[in-house]
C-alpha cells in the first residue's frame, strides 16, 4: 500500500484531498490507489441528496451535517457541482456558506465539478464516495442538483436519497420533480415558509401512500429556521437502523455496483472511441462526406465504428493504461 | 425510396410522425427512412433555444413561430423535453397551449422526451430535425431546457442558439448559465417585466462585449406581452442573412458533425457493451465480488471491458444490426 493511501485511511485530510484529486483527474496513480483503499470501504452510510435547482440543498446539507456532527459523527461531505455543460466552470460560491464547517476538524468538505464530461464526473464521484469512506467517516453526504442522468447516478450509489423540493416550482422542474419521485427513500419540502408547502406535502403524501411498498416519507423543512430538521434527522436514523445489514441493503448494493460497472464500461469504451477517432484523418474525410450529403450520419456513424481496432478500445491488452497517461498529458 | 420517405418529402404531416417515430423507437426502417430523406436536407434554418427550467422558452417560441408563419415561412417546432432520467415520464403539460398553432397547417410541432437515455434522446433529436428539414419546413425551431451535455448537444445541431434567461435566476441556475453563455449567438431575457431585467442585460452586455469576437447580441423581452419579440426577430433575420453561405456557417457545421459522428460511435459501443453484458451470467459473478470487497470496481470494470469480443461491439461485421431488431422486440 502506498504511503498516500495509507495516510487516507488515518483520516488525513491533506491525503484525502489529494487521492481525490488523483481520482478526478485521474493521475497515474489513481487506480492503484483506489485499489489499496477499496477494501477498507463499507463503513460509512452514504446519504445522497438530491433535488431541483434552487430548492436549497446546500443549506440543508449545512444543517444536517452540523446535527450529525453534534451527535459525534465523522461527517464529510461530496458537493458535485452543476454541469456546466460547456465550460466546465461551475460556480462554487454558494459553497463558501460551508466555511464554518471547516473549521470543525469533523467535517470535511469537498466540491466537484464537471469539465463538460459527465459520465466522468459520475465515475469520479462515485470513487471519491468510496475515499472519504475509507478515511473512516461514518457519514458521507453527497450533494448534486438532480436534472441529468450523471446526477442521478450519482445519488443511486448512496445508501439512502434525499430529494429536496420546495413550493412554487414551475411546470419544467415539475418535469424534473417526476423523475426524481422515483429514485427518493425520503422527500422534503424546503422552505416551508413559502406558500403552498403543506400542498406540495399533501401532493406528495398522496402520490407516496399509492405506492404502499416504499417507506417513503415526506417532511416539511425550513434550512432557514431549521423547522423539521429534527424530524428529518430522525427519519434519518430511523431508515438507517433498519436498512444497515438488511436484506434490501444488500440486493440495493448489487444492483448499484452492477449499473455502475456497465456504465463504466460504455465510459471507457467511449473516450477509447472518441480519443482513436480523434487523432486521425479519416474523421475529417467522412464528416466532408456527410456534410456534402454523400453519407447519411448514421452509415457514417457505422463505418467509423468498424474502422476501431480491439486494441484501440482496450479489449484485448494493456496498451490502453499507457495510452491513458499520454491523453492526460497533452490535455 | 420507401413510400412513406416520399409523403416525408411532400409534407405530409402523418408521414412526418411517423418517420419521427420510427426513428425515436428505433423501428426497423429507421436507418434506411433516414438515408432516403437526408439527401433532401439543407434547407431549413434551425434556430436552438434553450435556457435554465422555468425561463418560459416554450411561451417565446410559440410567440416566434406566429410571428415567422405569419411572414410566410414554414415553421417545425421540436420541444426536446426535459429529460427525466428515471422515469422517462416527462410531463407535457405546457405543450397544451400551443394547441392553437396546431390549428395552422403552416407551424408542425413535436414532442420527444427521454426514456432514461439521454445519449439516444439526444441522437434521435439531431435525427428528427433532419426529418423536418428534408420536409420541406423554412425553419425549424429545436427548443430544449439547458440543463445537460445531451440538451446543449441537440441545440448544437442548429444555425443559431437562442439563450432565454430572466431576472432573479438562483445560484444554482447562475451556473447553468455559466455553461449556457459559451453557445449562445443571442442571449434573450424573458420576463422582462420582472425587477432586475436591465441588470440581467446590462451583465449579459459586458460579458459579450469583452469577448469581441462573436457578435452576440442580449435582448429584453416578454414572452407574455410580445415586447421585444419584433426586435428579437429582426436580430434572427439579420444573423440568418449574413450566415446562410458563408464560411463561418461551414466551419460550425462540420465541427458540429464531427462531434456528432463520435457521440455516436461512442453512444452505440455503449450500448452494445450494455446489452452484451447483461446478458451474461459472469456480470453477476464480477459484480458479487465487488460487493464483497474481493476485487475493486475499476479492476471490475477492465475484466469486463476485456470479456468483450469486437463482434459484439459490432466492429467488424454486420450482426449488430439483426441483434438490434431482437433487443428492440424484447423490450
Amino acid at each position: 500500500m502506498s504511503d498516500l493511501a495509507r495516510r487516507v485511511l488515518k483520516g488525513d485530510r491533506i491525503a484525502i484531498s489529494k487521492t481525490i484529486s488523483a481520482i478526478e483527474n485521474r493521475e497515474y496513480n489513481w487506480v492503484e490507489l483506489l485499489r489499496d483503499l477499496f477494501s477498507y470501504t463499507g463503513h460509512a452510510f452514504v446519504i445522497g441528496i438530491t433535488g431541483p435547482p434552487g430548492t436549497g440543498k446546500s443549506s440543508l446539507v449545512d444543517r444536517l451535517a452540523k446535527v450529525f456532527r453534534s451527535k459525534g459523527s465523522k461527517v464529510a461531505i461530496l458537493a458535485v457541482d452543476p454541469t456546466s455543460p460547456v465550460s466546465g466552470g461551475a460556480i462554487l460560491g454558494d459553497r463558501v456558506r460551508m466555511i464554518d464547517h471547516s473549521l470543525d476538524s469533523g467535517v470535511y468538505i469537498r466540491s466537484m465539478a464537471s469539465r463538460g464530461d459527465e459520465g466522468g464526473l459520475s465515475r469520479a464521484a462515485r470513487n471519491a464516495i468510496r475515499v472519504l469512506d475509507a478515511a473512516g467517516n461514518d457519514l458521507v453526504i453527497a450533494e448534486t442538483v438532480g436534472i441529468g442522468q450523471a446526477e442521478v447516478e450519482i445519488v443511486q450509489v448512496a445508501d439512502l436519497v434525499v430529494v429536496v423540493l420546495m413550493p412554487e416550482l414551475g411546470d419544467e422542474v415539475q418535469a424534473i420533480k417526476a423523475g426524481l419521485m422515483e429514485i427518493g427513500d425520503i422527500f422534503v419540502v424546503n422552505k416551508s415558509d413559502l406558500p403552498g408547502a403543506d400542498k406540495v406535502i399533501y401532493n406528495l403524501q398522496t402520490i407516496l401512500s399509492s405506492r404502499g411498498v416504499w417507506k417513503q416519507v415526506a417532511i416539511k423543512v425550513s434550512a432557514k429556521t431549521g423547522e423539521g430538521i429534527e424530524d428529518l434527522v430522525s427519519f434519518i436514523e430511523k431508515y438507517r437502523s433498519g436498512y444497515v445489514g438488511s436484506e434490501a441493503a444488500k440486493r440495493r448494493k448489487l444492483k448499484s455496483l452492477s449499473e455502475e460497472l456497465i456504465r463504466n464500461v460504455g465510459f471507457v469504451l467511449s473516450e477509447n472511441a472518441e480519443y482513436v477517432l480523434r487523432s486521425r484523418q479519416e474523421l475529417n474525410e467522412v464528416v466532408s462526406k456527410v456534410a456534402n450529403r454523400q453519407l447519411d450520419p448514421e452509415s457514417a456513424t457505422k463505418l467509423l465504428l468498424k474502422s476501431l481496432s480491439p486494441q484501440e478500445l482496450e479489449l484485448d491488452n494493456d496498451q490502453g493504461k499507457e495510452r491513458g497517461k499520454k491523453r492526460k498529458a497533452t490535455r
